[in-house]
């Protein structure tokens, strides 16, 4: 049985396929030349004139005073008059970082409304990712859906069937909580010991966000649901992919499940399921359903489309997982990564993202020997549950070969597995739910690759 | 000794001049007729199909099941082929929410380079501010500054004086933390009995990020910074308004005075100050130097023209509080607000912001009687120190006029004073740091409208 018959429509296709050349073209150049590279070009021409910086750790801490002439030239901005207040009444990033995007995969599939774009998790900081640069996974392409015209119905196991405005559900108590979202297919093209070069295409598929919306149980609460005997819903996007899954009741009377219109801080986007997604916390993303236009009550899993073919898990023995819902703890260093150039030896913050769908993150441990040692990294705060934990640790590389590779544990005591611990298990030929630990070989030129250890 | 004498440049201008006229109409044209507004007349036109909710109070709760015929008749987004992933390398909201902007107030001063526009509080949700949507307040315009250029100098009470490119100090050890920006003249027209029609324009002046960069501390000790004697520190910005802030140095060694590059998961933006601005937590948002290119150690506070002559408080008997940096407690109702009209009694989701510059906010009462009874409100998750803390409560609207408050009590036991108790040791002549009780009044026709009870 190859793959392509395990996914129609979803084919594990090899890298020079699977990336957009363009994509990978750019992260190189902005790894080779660019300023946000973990350290660059840019770094050694400004050593002209400022002393190379040395590690921390050599007590001869950077940068010592720079010798050039131009530096106190006043630069325009400092004597002329700048732009005026709401130039932008919704602003945009510095035309300095344009090539900062969410970039697409165009061997992934045929046409780029049933496709991927990954979020730059080489460049991004702290545990929101900006709206504009969450990664997508459309279906049947995105749409932006004129919310006076939305209707989101309550049916099957309830006493009345319910359509809600998006008025009336803005009218409810609602909630705001910080969540991850990570497609179960992200990191799908490791399995086979085929290695991406950029964190970008590895681990882009997840982004964080806060959501702002009413709990779905409010609304089976309102439209009288059973909730005895509706063990499960349906939710049903509005979208032509007729996108529907599964969720088990006992998520949504614990309160989390919600019906969002809110993402960081104002309406969600077009391309994340304006005006309404269903969150669903810790659960692979296929499960946030976006447009959101129905929620059935009943009392068995559904085993749509999106269930019983796409989303379950190939065995080893050729059997097949299905409802492996939960992503499991996984964390991965976003800096240095793959594609990127260390240009010097010395001090280094090394930096990364960790996640459970199980809770919280507990730790996060980073080796740069390819795990013979580990040291703790600093979480920084907020460590919430289900949502993205920065963490980082201060490194000194001695210009030798080394592989970092981060390890997290989370609150359940659930531990990120290496390779040969997952692939003991899962085999080589599923496509969801890798959460392996993930490792990037530093060569002595500075540069980073990917590199899986068997 | 009349304002204009007291804050030359700032002038306490009446509110027909203070007030953007665009955006005033498109606040209440939103009130009136939009989606976003806190009930609206699309409810109403729907209620044509749709039963119109009642009081979830009464038992009876909404919405009752639909007759609207066309319902069923499926939409072109759930038959054709949408866009497809990376339509925008960079993504944008919604074209139904292009009206969510921030807005200036011509009236304030002579030049939009020197001004100020507001955040649309009304129609944000959460705690993280968009960066698109974030406030603005310029004293010489704002600028895209070439990273690769710009540099970062620490001087004075140091051991060496040393410049630090963007690219070295990205490589430093890092933290990323949830903050609020308030400017000290957040809701400065309210002083004198002046009610601002709407919340963007009293209250619109705030704005919370997650932050990431360098602890100031780092840096100070890279330099060999006299920690004993350098009492302060002095923060200039690069652009030409000759900004210059005192921060003392006891809140540098606490670690939280941050060197951000890192805004909401990206670099900041132009307008916030990119590439590296100040982040000095609870503090007033001037303290907050953008484009920050040195930081000089003393032992004394430099009385900047920012400090002696503007950003101080005059005071009943005519003299003048300087260094009142702190943003107190302080918290604002924002749906529903000025500007917005409740078109029919009912379950509401009274909805808020709370923050303290002292650290966590503990508690936030909500009245809709003008302060004679109080209700404690929902905190959302996550409650974070020196952050926004988004609050919600029900509400059951009978239909009879209410005055709707809310009050903030923060971790160190400092409770948000009514108008008469600040006025009693402020007067009413002051500009900056004013957090007293809003008071949102609600007719009997659902008009919101600002007043304050004397």
């Amino acid at each position: 049985m190859t793959q392509d018959n395990v996914m129609p429509g979803r084919v594990h296709k090899a890298p020079e396929n699977f990336l957009d050349p363009q994509g990978i073209r750019t992260v190189l150049a902005q790894a080779r030349e660019g300023r946000r590279s973990f350290i660059r070009q840019a770094f050694a021409a400004a050593a002209a004139g400022i002393a190379a910086p040395v590690a921390l750790a050599e007590g001869n801490p950077i940068p010592s005073e720079g010798g050039d002439p131009n530096i106190l030239k006043l630069p325009e901005h400092s004597t002329g008059l700048g732009q005026g207040v709401a130039t932008d009444g919704y602003g945009k990033p510095s035309k300095y970082e344009s090539n900062i995007q969410r970039r697409q995969s165009p061997g992934l599939t045929q046409t780029t409304q049933a496709s991927v774009s990954f979020a730059p998790l080489q460049s991004l900081f702290g545990i929101v990712t900006p709206s504009g640069l969450h990664f997508e996974r459309h279906h049947q392409g995105w749409w932006d859906i004129d919310p006076s015209k939305h209707r989101l119905m309550i049916n099957g196991m309830v006493k009345a069937a319910k359509v809600f405005t998006l008025d009336e559900i803005m009218r409810l108590p609602s909630i705001s909580r910080f969540h991850f979202i990570e497609c179960g297919a992200n990191t799908a093209v490791e399995w086979g010991n085929v290695a991406v070069p950029t964190v970008q295409y590895t681990h882009g598929m997840i982004s964080c966000s806060e959501f702002t919306g009413v709990p779905l149980i409010t609304l089976l609460e309102l439209a009288g649901a059973d909730l005895k005997k509706g063990k499960f819903v349906l939710a049903e996007g509005a979208d032509g992919s007729s996108m529907t899954r599964t969720i088990p009741m006992s998520q949504i009377t614990s309160g989390e499940v919600i019906v969002a219109f809110g993402q960081n801080g104002e309406m969600l986007r077009p391309e994340n399921g304006y005006p309404l997604r269903l969150v669903v916390p810790g659960i692979q993303g296929v499960s946030w359903v976006k447009y959101l236009r129905r929620i059935e009550v009943g009392d068995m899993p559904w085993a749509a489309k999106d269930e019983a073919v796409h989303y379950i898990d190939l065995m080893p023995d050729g059997s097949h997982r299905q409802y492996t819902n939960i992503q499991e703890i996984k964390s991965v260093v976003t800096t240095p990564s793959g594609g990127q150039v260390l240009l010097d030896k010395g001090f280094y913050n090394i930096s990364g993202l960790a996640w459970s769908g199980r809770g919280k993150v507990k730790q996060v441990d980073v080796s740069v020997d390819g795990g013979r040692n580990w040291r703790p990294a600093r979480l920084e705060t907020p460590v919430l549950s289900k949502a993205l934990t920065r963490f980082n640790i201060d490194w000194v590389w001695d210009g030798k070969p080394a592989i970092v590779q981060s390890r997290a544990v989370d609150e359940t005591g659930h531990v990120q597995p290496t390779y040969r611990q997952l692939r003991g298990v899962r085999g080589t030929r599923s496509i969801y739910h890798n959460n392996a630990i993930q490792s990037w070989l530093v060569s002595e030129s500075g540069e980073v690759k990917n590199v899986q250890l068997s």
